[in-house]
């Protein structure tokens, strides 16, 4: 069974017992489930039947850490629908409970005046905390961090640090990565927990840990947290301020978040999609509408180019309505080929696996390829160029297909490397974005060369 | 200074010492490094220079056991070129250094003679737990799977079961996550190193331990491992055989390289290139030819039927010549708004965020959506119209936007759903394959109603 059919069929039986109005089997089910399984099932039930009052109750029915655990996997909309329902008391119990990076992007959805409201009720340390986790511009490693790490001076023993981290265990992210600050609380030096545990018990903590740390600034790029994660192969980051003092950690499953959500943006864009808070099923329709018609309408108007280009060209198209027939498909051939090159590009660049000094290497390499490309196409559409006008048709055919796939493959491979030139994203370079500054250029090529052929 | 500029640095310096052949500065140099970066270096100079003999050379600099961890982190193209350079017995010993899901990807690369001479070398149980890992299919749990995990008999003692942690530790992939096994090496339940370390140490293991493991079979595809890891936030996954045996686990870094490795593989589908075997700059320019070519022909063919409906109304065309000019822009706007919409459904799909019971909400959804796209580029054009033509031409050509817009987008939200029931990867429904579709359709459309108001 998979993943999905486990969590439907969790879904049906607590339904069942919400329509049956039945209690017991209730609190029999949902201890049964795990945290993640409860939140995606409770998304759902939100989605389909935009119930909130009823994934309310079902979460006041949890314990208070249970209740913190599910609502930290909750989108930030459904956090922000649910926590109107919650009184302030029941809502401040709840942030205390959750974890730091959690309690600070819950804080964030809600409005000014319950933010001021709730703030004034915390203790001090608590509050200052949350201000500054909550302060940190998102897509940061600020924003994704959090503040519940081990953190122990570098002068104790081996078995002192080990007392330490039993005594933190149950509060940290993670306890699986130890760090050490100086006095002014200035990241020193780092330990994994499986050295610790193999260490010698007298032996001292600043002699074994590691000094040299991998770490990243507050407002380094997400991306960037998750391609060190991932490079490294981390369990958790180290996140330092200005003065190098420690702030906080990014876990590696919060990482791989990242780099689930920055593949959804990137693959959007590659589309012409503008990034969307939250899922496809559940992002509003306004804003679903907004994102889709920026570039829609600006395409539009690129696509005038096409048409100018035909108008232009009137005269040899009135003499070979016949050349029509091919238009779609030649233009259509290059875009794809094009849109190709652009993609394989943009996700190279995005990989690290392409960088801007690959410039010249990929160029010739892509000559090639397109080169190849272009010519066997042309041999599949020479053919129906002769069945469809005679040689002199076919001619023009195949040779505009080899000069519009080279230029379009070129321009595809390119146009990422140039956005980001200029300080745009590389991935900018969208399939349609290339397709139609393709379909003007095709245009032209198409009938100047129909022109020299079959006019000259 | 960024990940890439810091590796650019360290690269230049390895280059500048071994130009004037200063094995002492490079002696400095590389114990400097860590493993993941010496690794990206070294595939940067093999692929820049072509010089292997020189990579080589430099791996082999290095203690056998730095050079097991660098080999881990190169591409299986590179692996297999050095092994080639490698005398057996070389090989056999940075074979038994590196860790069981490593040593089988390697082994895996060899040829088939090389292979059967370095299993005769080997002592048993190392060729039968390589044998092993080495068959199970790429793409599945067992083939991304380790076998260095720790697992110890559940009727053990907090203290005794921490002893045995201390002992595997140094040979296995991760101690964080230790995993129960009855007699008959059935899994029977797992607990963290958190929990253990703060546990009464006289305490039994069975008492404490989470029985209800979230596992997976040897036969699980890769993306199901990686969605189990991000979905529960797991450190590492057990993978069990048909029999329940516990043979291996998969560890949080390998499910992110899978999660980066489908978001590639899944954004080059979306543009119609096929599964490539490495990075783009690295890959051959054959395969990469190969990749390609399939689905542009298959494209020309399809566009071919654009072209049939153009040739159908060719006197229409004909009688007038400005229909042509917005040709284009219709067909390419169908076909933005076309891979939009599938661009949105397959990454909804893959992420798990819609799954097939959701066709009907979305198709709503989408039908407001476009309707409301269509309408707004009517809009846009329809001064286009009356001035290139007059106001019937602009009826035609909004009319004809608001139903190609629309068509589009349904087709192209709705092509993943029909690929996915036909058993496709849904992924197939990528942006060049649905613009090509919405060309031909939108041919038809658009003429369909030109003829009816025009020549109506």
């Amino acid at each position: 069974m998979s993943l999905e059919e486990a969590l439907q069929e969790s879904k049906e039986s607590i339904l069942d017992a919400l329509a049956q109005d039945d209690n017991r089997m209730l609190e029999g089910l949902l201890p049964e489930l795990r945290s993640a399984d409860i939140a995606a099932i409770l998304s759902d039930i939100a989605e389909e039947d935009e119930d909130q009052p009823t994934v309310f109750a079902l979460l006041e029915s949890l314990s208070l850490e249970r209740r913190a655990n599910v609502f930290g996997y909750l989108s930030s909309d459904l956090q922000a629908e649910l926590a109107e329902l919650m009184p302030d008391d029941r809502l401040l119990l709840l942030l205390e409970e959750m974890s730091g990076d959690e309690r600070a992007d819950l804080f964030n959805v809600l409005g000014e005046d319950r933010r001021e409201g709730l703030l004034r009720r915390m203790a001090h340390r608590e509050r200052e905390d949350l201000k500054r986790l909550a302060s940190y511009e998102e897509g940061t490693a600020g924003a994704v961090m959090t503040s519940d790490y081990v953190a122990i001076p570098s002068d104790l023993t081996v078995s002192q640090a080990l007392m330490r981290v039993r005594q933190t265990a149950p509060d940290a992210e993670t306890v699986y990565q130890i760090y050490m600050i100086d006095e002014q609380g200035r990241l020193a030096g780092t330990m994994s927990l499986r050295q610790l545990i193999v260490a010698r018990p007298g032996a001292k903590v600043e002699d074994l840990m590691i000094k040299d740390v991998i770490q990243l600034g507050v407002d380094a790029p997400q991306e960037e947290v998750a391609r060190l994660v991932a490079h490294y192969d981390l369990l958790a980051v180290p996140v330092v301020d200005e003065e190098e003092h420690l702030v906080g950690i990014v876990t590696h499953d919060d990482a791989m978040d990242v780099v689930e959500a920055e593949a959804t943006e990137d693959i959007h864009k590659g589309a012409s999609v503008g990034q969307l808070e939250g899922g496809v099923s559940r992002v509003r329709l306004w804003s679903l509408y907004r994102k889709r018609i920026v570039w829609l309408v600006l395409l539009v108007f690129g696509n005038l180019f096409s048409g100018a280009g035909i108008a232009y060209f009137e005269n040899t198209i009135a003499a070979q309505v016949a050349l029509v027939f091919f238009l779609p498909l030649l233009i259509g051939s290059g875009g794809n080929a094009g849109a190709q090159a652009a993609t394989l590009t943009v996700r190279g660049m995005a990989t690290g696996d392409i960088g801007v000094k690959d410039w010249g290497k990929l160029m010739g390499r892509e000559l090639l390829v397109a080169g190849a490309l272009g010519l066997t196409m042309a041999l599949a559409v020479a053919p129906i160029g002769i069945i469809r006008g005679g040689e002199m048709l076919a001619l023009v055919v195949a040779t505009s297909m080899i000069s519009i796939v080279l230029f379009g493959s070129l321009l595809g491979m390119c146009l990422p490397f140039l956005l980001d030139r200029l300080g745009w994203d590389p991935a900018t370079a969208s399939a349609p974005l290339v397709t139609t500054m393709i379909d003007a250029c095709g245009v032209v090529i198409y009938f100047t060369i129909a022109t020299a052929i079959l006019m000259g």
